[in-house]
């Protein structure tokens, strides 16, 4: 009998990390990660910091080399494009790193196609003659884009950049462009800036932006980009009726990502949330023997229900679990909490769980208070204490606890005090029963009752005042 | 009808805990808390910052100010001793400020009388005529010990030092006199520092120290310490057999604590394990209306049962369980973990739940497997990448994560890793089941899979390989 083989569509987390997972578990399994570029298991996450200049080549960004993942046994073909999946046939059709069309056979398919990026309805950058990464427009998703912005940084040598969008990437791209001494204006039509966190908390970025020298402008919407007649580029925007222009050496796209769903869709599987490909808990598409990870699939949300929500750790997560199922196993993705985390110059703001339009959102019944608490990262009395800002949200009724949002000083642990709450948030935690986690203490470094615990002890006195009141 | 009216005995954390509790909760109720010395509600945790100059003042160690206490509308009586307690009258006796007998009535009563130093049998320490601060020999548990330390440190000007003890307060006195010029020899009769830790992971304390100068001599037992002519100290010591003096300026006598009990025990309270208060996780003692918190009392463990571990945290939980039930409530502890961290230098160790011995301790049918794992606490492309050193054990059979230790760089936010651990070990996770929680990633600050689950994948990786072999 010949050995089994799987193959998984996507060089990016939820591929590897299926592939990864099915050679650990069975190594007698064959595996063939068809991926697109030649930039398997690269981490996109850390482009920003390769553009910075803190990452010294761009080499250093694989999680993992060419070497490593061929010491696993696995087999990766690269600039390889999966062009069709014929499910009946039990086979996918690529086009070789020379062209040429082949066949390959699978016993269990894993597509993990990723996204895309978004590109917004401005003039000059849709249509046949969109601006391009030659005209010093560019997006960013892909290692593909990360060249082409290199490039051109070191081509034209912008003093001057516009970033339109001031989401993760987008935050993380004006700290790396300031940090090579370009002037940077950031543009978002939201009233504030990283809108997946409430309002106040992203003032807080908004500030420390302006403190390192970046131009903010908020609620402020760009109709086009024009290059100039000297190769430069003026973009048009407006806030509140009035219009801006602003002529630069650099135009950044970072609106966001869509699902890569072609793929799937083209062979018939359904599509879910957000035209994100439909996936039960096993990772299973409708497709048969046809399992689905990552960017491209819509998302098990453990308070929310299916929403589609890309993260990284996410795409592992479902990644491990598609691996394992295409083995025959009977893994589950136990659920996102929508857990993330941004360092935004000397600030870190992290959120998991829902926000109050998010919990009207989840319609179950549950009704939203959010409060807002400052404790200090650690007693006072030892050098260096900073106060967190915290945001606790929970439900009125049952005193449930649905969500935590925290921004900090990057010495404050708020990554990892994020995740205290996202565990919590796992096991269905009221906000009272909170206080009972037995968390560490040492006075340079937290405090007898921590600051998570501050917080969510000041969400109940502030509820019982106005239950009082 | 008068006023309910409760008194705690006790100014430290657990007996302000309760204060506050009481009247957080209930205005209308009158609190008196009843303190030996003049320094209610301080840290004694901070101690060690103070001897080393980092915490400018010793005022700044209370948690809250005399008139921050008095704004609850609680009443603080300082230098004051309670004697007696009258349990069928009800009623407390104290000897005052100025030394008059007073008869407290209350209504309910928080015993949290706390600890107090050990003193070990060693030659010079115990007797009628032990060496003391006079003789620049000092235990270190008050902040009356922490004016005596600071008075002898001035009036001594010691350049060496010996502490004999390598627990918590040990290291970070190590690092305090350090700090201050004084060349410290650590002297620890186990056979290595931080015996909270296993021996592996105190090895990297043990060498830290030794970076920044501290000799440490381990598997090392004093017998004596004796004055010299010349008002110095020599202290004897032995080390497989053989023995070894050491004269120095300055000794610190750090080995631990016992529970302070005699006022309970004389009014008829029944005594627990290491002959701490008995009391439920109610927090109420044997005695009727007789509440006990804080390191005075035993401890009721999540994992163990009941043991005695006293740690400020319990204390501020437990304090506060007491304080709502005195009023009438129905508050329960929930138990400990033994999360504890502590900072030595540039390296931070902290451990939650159980080591090996203390799993067959625990006696519930467990099976301890223990593995070590390395990773690094963010990305290493990143800047300031470091390893931390993570423990886990678990349940061979039932897979049961059963408690984790790390050692980490100060950079590598190990105090709120652990935190993460504690959460889950709060909520009986298997190992396996750790990897499905929603933590936080960012490149700068941590990996898809963060470090406290590469730890624990590497446990399942390790038990399926020995389990194969």
């Amino acid at each position: 009998m010949p050995a089994r083989h799987i193959v998984a569509i996507g060089g990016s987390d939820a591929g590897i990390s299926a592939a990864l997972r099915i050679r650990e578990l069975d190594p007698s399994t064959e595996v063939t990660v068809v991926v697109a570029d030649n930039y398997p298991n690269f981490s996109i996450c850390g482009i920003p910091y390769y553009v910075s200049g803190e990452v010294t080549h761009w080499s250093h960004l694989a999680h993992r080399t060419a070497d490593d993942l061929a010491a696993t046994g696995m087999r990766v073909l690269t600039d390889t494009r999966a062009t069709r999946i014929n499910v009946a046939e039990h086979t996918l059709d690529v086009l070789d790193a020379a062209g040429e069309p082949v066949e390959l056979s699978y016993d269990a398919l894993v597509v993990g196609t990723g996204a895309v990026s978004a590109r917004p309805p401005i003039d000059g950058l849709t249509g046949p003659d969109a601006l391009g990464p030659e005209d010093g427009v560019h997006l960013l998703h892909s290692m593909g884009d990360t060249f082409a912005v290199m490039d051109s940084l070191q081509q034209r040598d912008p003093k001057t950049a516009v970033i339109i969008g001031a989401g993760y990437i987008g935050l993380e791209m004006a700290e790396g462009l300031t940090t090579r001494g370009i002037a940077v204006t950031q543009i978002e039509a939201l009233p504030e800036v990283l809108p997946t966190v409430d309002r106040e908390l992203g003032a807080l970025v908004h500030d420390e932006l302006q403190r390192h020298g970046v131009q903010v402008l908020t609620h402020t919407t760009v109709s086009a980009v024009t290059p100039t007649d000297t190769g430069a580029l003026t973009v048009t925007a407006h806030r509140n009726g009035e219009t801006l222009e602003k002529t630069v050496d650099f135009v950044l796209v970072v609106v966001g990502v869509r699902p890569d769903v072609e793929l799937a869709a083209d062979a018939g599987a359904e599509l879910g949330v957000k035209g994100a490909i439909a996936v039960d808990e096993a990772m299973r598409t409708t497709l048969p023997d046809v399992f689905a990870a990552g960017d491209c699939v819509h998302t098990h949300h453990r308070l929310l229900g299916l929403t589609w929500l890309p993260l990284g750790t996410t795409a592992h997560k479902q990644g491990r679990v598609a691996g394992e199922n295409a083995l025959g196993g009977d893994a589950r993705f136990a659920g996102s909490l929508g857990t993330q985390v941004v360092k935004v110059f000397n600030l870190v703001a992290a959120r998991t769980g829902l926000r109050d339009h998010e919990v009207h959102a989840a319609n179950r019944g549950w009704t939203p208070v959010t409060t807002t608490a400052t404790p200090d990262d650690h007693k006072a009395y030892y050098p260096g204490a900073t106060p967190i800002h915290i945001r606790i949200t929970g439900d009125q009724h049952t005193g449930r606890l649905l969500g935590a949002q925290l921004v900090g000083h990057r010495s404050a642990e708020v990554s990892k005090r994020v995740d205290t709450y996202a565990a919590a948030l796992f096991h269905d935690m009221t906000v009272e029963g909170f206080s009972d986690l037995d968390l560490s203490y040492t006075p340079p470094l937290g405090s007898p009752w921590d600051a998570t615990q501050m917080a969510t002890q000041s969400w109940s006195r502030q509820l019982r005042v106005s239950a009082v009141g």
